[in-house]
């Protein structure tokens, strides 16, 4: 055997290796082979000598062999042996860098990882009768639990959001008019890219949710910001031809303000004129502390202009992806075959786990219970930050959602809200920066103040801890 | 109380609904008011008149009137009563067409509903371990199940994945480079729509999977197809400069031809001459019938030009809906950040469960009862095939993959095999047209048999039945 060989085979194989020696020797011929160090037409040693040198059974050998004659690595030639093959293309053969088609433009800055703002009370969420469910939706499963299902999303789980979501907001829709999704992003990103024309313009509330204004990024349309004022977004002015606002007016996103409904009908006005839809992002309207709630944008309009998108993400837990939108049913042909086209349709059995949770009442019974320990934390949070945050943060006061707004006041040297977040952190606190809301506006400095998510025990203790930290770091 | 209202509120509440009766009495007067059945400040009834008037009590109608002042719907003038608010935006409340912001571009036809071919035998799917484990998924949840996580996919089920394609498939990659998707569609979408430039072509095997050509629709890139011959795809003619191209190496979709390496290695070189990625679709190769699987095109390449797709629909369940894309290091972030923009990240629960399922044996023992159960079906299916159907098509030889390609003899006047398809499902197959998965290349005739969700002592008599069909249908 030659020089060439000795060198490819030392080390050896490794016996004690959960990989077959028969692959190995394969993976270390293949590998020789593609780097060029055994080039084409070389002639490889004999079975049987090949076995002697590396200690191995000839049947090893051949097995190896075979599989790379059968890959085409090697070739036999009739009584003489085998051979690297001779047309293997050469230039495959080389080690290169990667193909150009990559985009390369800059991606913008990626935000720190923080605490997020926006939870639920998840130590009242009913794990165990969720476990119960979800064995239960396997124990019975039959074939078409298995079997490609509608893109739309579970039909029995459309009836249930159509019947909660008349009776909870006033919306007016049939199941046919529903689409189930991964949430608020999916949502959007399905209706923009396969319904709303590419030469419309998008228009964001500014301040407004920042996942929100990353979805657009990679949108082919216009995009343009629109300012709001103390009850909520105004009628955009004129600018392009718009072809879907996106509104929260269940409670405006970060600034908490809900839509009065003088504001509501001079919005349905505007799209009418406009011929543009609004999309009712009603993203927490579960959780409201104080009066009822006033009836979806939706349901105003009867679901002719508005296009409403809601989601278990709050109400529930993130971590189950499952929202909606309901459009009207002159879009849900597009919109559903969009859906198959790109993401099939939606996993099956959270689907079945939720509509029985809906269905048996936990859902109802769980909101309620979220409404009353939400309501006590907030009081609660409210009195211990005025207590210990009240020098440097004015507190909005709030009775719907997951967070309470705080401005930085304008005479303290604090650090930008971006650090505060951080720093809100340490002290367990889930606080987002009020300065990412905003996009062409001038920013406000404050924070968003989780509330939802504590034990009312910790709540004093966390934001004391808080007050501590920033007054080391501000030298208050 | 005047004409206007006892037209307005006869027939009367209902007692007997769900709806408590002020919810009842709003809903009238709300829609009466956006309908301009009442007037912008037309006075209404006294409380006490109206409560007499409905036979229901005085409160009932303070409540309905209090939650309309809430909305501003209503307005209260100083010792005057209660009217209809006189600042609603007049045009609003007229019933209008919806906007013009839609897409209005006919939708291309949409298939009939068939049964599909391309199923593993699901009767031998463990639903007794699926279960438990679903159960413990959640009775041992801890919190960070229910938060925020990573848009990338749950990092123990890529280590999983990681491991066991690194034995299977030979494919070379860290857990770091594996993206957890909803499947090959949107693996697929999300990757054109991040990476790929928007001027580099998009090129698809013709023929090839009917789902790959469907979501290309809607991206911005040019889109090309590009033929096969027995070896499978061909280089790419030159023609605009190609940004991906997507194959089968294993196994050709639909016609099941494995690449041989030689070829293999002529489509790395023309990507890198090209500058092109080459997206390997490794759909079902956990079923090869004899000799070992081909190492994966993205393993001889070493992932740099090569992105590989692979899910679990085939070899667990379609609706499990979870699959994974390995890209090169250096498209990780632009991909997962695009993900994380429209479509948040994956849902928990389901990929814990799986992990679960691969880390405890429970996914190789699978795949080994389905290779060697679908192996006993596959002959059965020839042997009766051959028999009942040899006059009306040529079948093709197969060791891979869950169909049998049968090509329609050219002799037999058949019916076209859309509606062939429709027959076949008659008879309880599964049997997708042929002709669906070409393009622009000529369409061949034929049906593509799944033979691998037939329990075996049915093989037969489905086949016989369908033959019996034919005949009716054919006359011979």
């Amino acid at each position: 055997m030659d020089g060439m060989f000795e060198t490819l085979f030392s080390p050896g194989l490794d016996t004690g290796a959960a990989q077959p020696l028969n692959e190995q020797l394969q993976a270390m011929l293949r590998q020789a082979i593609l780097e060029r160090r055994l080039p084409a037409g070389k002639r490889l040693p004999a079975t049987r000598a090949l076995a002697g040198r590396l200690d191995i059974s000839r049947n090893t050998v051949l097995a190896a062999y075979e599989h790379l004659i059968a890959e085409g690595y090697l070739e036999t030639r009739q009584g003489a042996g085998t051979f690297v093959s001779a047309d293997l293309p050469d230039a495959a053969l080389q080690i290169r860098a990667g193909p150009d088609a990559i985009r390369r433009e800059a991606l913008p800055p990626r935000a720190a990882k923080r605490p997020l703002s926006g939870m639920p009370a998840l130590d009242q969420f009913p794990v165990d009768i969720w476990a119960r469910l979800s064995g239960r939706v396997w124990r019975g499963a039959r074939e078409s639990q298995l079997l490609y299902n509608d893109p739309a999303g579970y039909l029995p789980l459309r009836q249930a959001i159509a019947t909660y979501l008349e009776a909870a907001r006033g919306v007016v829709a049939d199941a046919d008019q529903i689409i189930i999704t991964s949430g608020i992003q999916q949502s959007f990103h399905l209706l923009a890219e396969s319904v709303i024309p590419k030469d419309r313009t998008i228009i964001l509330e500014d301040p407004g949710y920042p996942g929100m204004a990353s979805a657009v990024r990679n949108l082919p349309h216009p995009v343009r910001f629109t300012p709001i004022d103390e009850d909520g977004v105004l009628p955009p002015t004129p600018g392009g031809k718009a072809g879907l606002l996106v509104v929260c007016p269940s409670r405006q996103y970060p600034l908490g303000h809900t839509m009065p409904l003088k504001r509501r009908l001079e919005l349905l006005e505007w799209a009418k004129k406009e011929g543009s839809f609004l999309l009712e992002d009603d993203y927490d309207s579960e959780f409201r502390y104080a009066g009822r709630p006033i009836n979806s944008l939706q349901g105003i309009d009867g679901g002719k202009c508005v296009i409403y998108s809601g989601s278990f993400s709050k109400s529930l837990f993130l971590a189950l992806r499952l929202g909606y939108l309901i459009v009207p049913p002159e879009m849900t042909e597009r919109l559903v075959r969009h859906r198959a086209a790109v993401d099939s349709f939606p996993s099956i059995s959270n689907q079945i786990l939720l509509t029985q949770f809906i269905e048996e009442g936990h859902f109802s019974r769980h909101i309620r219970r979220l409404r009353a320990v939400h309501k006590k934390r907030l009081s609660i949070f409210m009195t211990s930050a005025q207590k210990w945050l009240g020098q440097h943060f004015d507190f909005q006061k709030a009775d719907t959602g997951l967070h309470v707004v705080a401005f930085c006041r304008a005479g303290r040297k604090l650090p930008p809200d971006t650090a505060l977040s951080l720093i809100a952190g340490k002290a367990q606190l889930g606080a987002s920066p009020l300065s990412e809301s905003y996009h062409e506006a001038e920013a406000r400095q404050g924070l968003l103040f989780g509330f939802a998510n504590i034990a009312e025990r910790e709540i004093d203790n966390r934001l004391k801890e808080l007050a501590a930290l920033l007054s080391q770091e501000t030298g208050f």
